[in-house]
């Protein structure tokens, strides 16, 4: 930390997000946050609230943990039959996640956080659609930006595609569309720097369509998260974090996203900071 | 920051949160977290994911903002017909907060953070149902910690009150009952302090039974959010953090507690994390 | 009842129902419905629910009361600021309506059904966006269907507007743009048959665009239900009613058509059935 | 239908439901509903709704389909890795039940309705918990009042627990707990009565505790279900019925149950009514 300067990662919870968007990959079950009141300013305007001698607001919402800035955790996907380390996959059952829940890393999310600005670096605006971002380039990126990749680090590796979409003003596409994203080969990268996390500012941080055979969706996730023990981070908002580190060439910063501590669950929404 | 440490303050979001217990209060809708699967590792395990061509999980909460570990946001409390900055509370409508929004704290709890330990300092195991902590009693508890509040500070105070129901494997009487908290006479200490935020391991950070009249409900409410504009803690488990601190004697730390910035939200819980 | 004969007029509930769809009227809120498994078959199957000994499935629903085949209870419009019978309309707050909640009409929603096939009669398929359907209109197709109108019963008017939405495969344009329906001129006839309840196969009963100034939306609503009293079946699916109708000339059938009581709710979802 | 009394056989759906009471068996994501408001007639009142043109009061409802007055559909029980009809279990999935959904009884809960009201017969205010009702009392009882029991009846026993648990203000023991209810004998009965569907006022029918051996839990459900193919009615409200029946000596009735098409469930809440 050096200058003070705190820079949200994400979006907000809304009916604005990205669900709901047009995508050749149906969305099981993900909807936008539906943020509904329990109690309402306008109650206390009408006066009902004033037997309860307080005139407060409440509300709620209704969520799926993968709809927007979000952590995959360690029980969201699946290699045959099991998670992360060998635990059978039905340990993740209606009742939830009884292995590798995203409670367990309540207080894990913190340490030091790296942007690469690929698109940057290689002169584009941003990645197009299909293009696989190699080790090579995330290498380069790195040496580019003069920032040092640490063991433990929090990657974050913004492709631009979601200021695109939100220049456009529609999403559509987004949601398990054709996408920048990481190559098959960065699993080699992601061994070898040893990092905490990786996330980036698209729907499922791999490229699409994939580099694998039809019947295959998201192999990068096969290995990444039931093999390597990868938290992954999506959809994340790199914007303004990524025009902060232009102006200062600072790509360090502290890193803290937690997760909501929610008992059994497979990700969480965060609302990850980067500190400089 | 000193040794690297990170302690989470927040219980998890589950079903054995304090909702639901017996009250005097009534709740108006504020029930534990529902957390439920959209896929899971038995659907992948019984082969019915396959044609995806991934096995993942997939979940989802129903969980009101004000159910757990939680800011009270500045559209929490009206004073009359106003809210904080004086706003009128017709902006908080059915469709959430117009003005004053969590989302705008989006990168804004971020800061140093003091633990003040009351009951450990006046010699006791928890404080009473009922105790009216004073500014005298934070003042003479920050000394005997040796550690200086300052301006912008996240103070966090401990009752115990959290860890007696915890303990008990109830929590009766907790969201609503009787509680130690903060004396009406705080107002002066805070407006003193210019801290930046103010959390406590109650339900409602302030003494129950109130200090006031019949028909005023928590009338400390009344004035620090809609008048004093302050952001307030509450269900804060403050256990190890406590711990951590009796044994190494630093009570400071960086604190940082991101709101999910749920747009138009009166409230938000939080994962908040101590650093030190 | 004569020939032992149940159609139901309800559209599934499910996430192909009409909310979301392209619309210049913004749903607030309403969603389809989000069916979801709170124990299956996988669980079953994979062997996780034997400990309770019974292999069993559950489930849930988080469901705008209004986004399907609905009744409008009395306390869903108001008129200025009140709502049928002369409450206040302050007895509709966030935690439901006190006054005109849906569960009153428990065992209410039973009689004599009539059904009124309007384009049928006036030789067209459908009825074209924006034509107002006159009292004279629905008169002239009772009388060509040779069925009377009498008091207390409950009228099903069938536009095909719906029909067309289904065979178009999209709901663009359903949920609050132009539609055929209800002429404001229809409030007379309406006192006139002294009918039970009113419902139509569109989103709003009434013509769209309104006939109304600038500023006053479904004006029509704003008299029937405050001020008439009257009870209002909306997104009713009529197809196949109204080809049986049409085969055996028979347009009366007995209709029972029961809300859920949720208490203190301003609508429900119903699933209509003419037993003829 | 003799006398045009329409008695409706549901509890109201809200906080005040059966679910979280005292349980020794857990009841995994069943509560009661959770009906919250999406505009108000507070919000009317305030004004906030006129740039709309209407002041209207929305809803929606959190539920699972099994916290109240409810139908249990053929997916909702499993006979080792089956479901009614030899379908393999794994046709229930986290995204429902692709066979046995219970919208496939859209047009079918309708027919000749039979209270059996048991106690009133044996002389007892209500069976006690535990009383197993055999295929001769239930005899016995329609014997005893004077009514024939016929191919495709539906059938509604009285036990009177739920009216205890009304009159005691307090559902504790009540879901899952012990309970009059069917005898593993009436297996027999229903086969040879050839009803469409039976139902009771308590939570699970089945007599509890249950007649089997430890690890079999709901013995009469594992074969009612998925090979018997029976259709079965829960917390049903039976009190205003059993009481007219007695009154008027009148055991039957038209009896129209609708579920909620919702595409998938296995189960649906009901406002069943008997139309006498």
């Amino acid at each position: 930390m050096r200058k003070g300067k705190v820079i949200s990662l994400a979006l907000n919870f809304d009916q604005h997000g990205p669900q709901g968007a047009k995508s050749k990959y149906p969305a099981l079950g993900r909807i936008n946050p539906l943020h509904t009141m329990l109690r309402t300013g306008t109650d206390a305007y009408s006066g009902v609230l004033d037997k309860r001698g307080i005139r407060a607001a409440d509300d709620m919402v209704v969520m799926p943990l993968q709809c927007g800035t979000q952590w995959d955790g360690l029980g969201h996907v699946f290699y045959e039959n099991f998670m992360w380390n060998g635990y059978d996959c039905r340990e993740v059952t209606s009742a939830g996640a009884q292995k590798c829940g995203i409670e367990k890393t309540k207080n894990r999310m913190v340490g030091r956080g790296v942007l690469l600005d690929v698109p940057r670096v290689l002169g584009m605006d941003i990645l197009p659609d299909g293009h696989a971002i190699t080790g090579a380039e995330l290498d380069k990126t790195a040496a580019a930006q003069k920032v040092e990749l640490r063991k433990g680090d929090f990657i974050i590796v913004r492709t631009g595609q979601m200021e695109a979409k939100l220049a456009a003003g529609s999403w559509d596409g987004y949601p398990g569309g054709d996408a920048p994203g990481f190559s098959f080969e960065t699993l080699e990268w992601i061994q070898r720097t040893q990092l905490a996390a990786l996330a980036s500012d698209t729907w499922g941080c791999e490229v699409r369509p994939n580099e694998s055979e039809a019947g295959i969706n998201q192999p990068w996730h096969w290995i990444t998260i039931p093999i390597m023990g990868m938290t992954m981070g999506e959809i994340f908002y790199v914007k303004e974090l990524a025009e902060d580190c232009a102006a200062d060439k600072v790509y360090e910063f502290l890193f803290v996203a937690p997760a909501l501590p929610i008992t059994g669950a497979v990700g969480s929404p965060t609302n990850p900071l980067a500190i400089k």
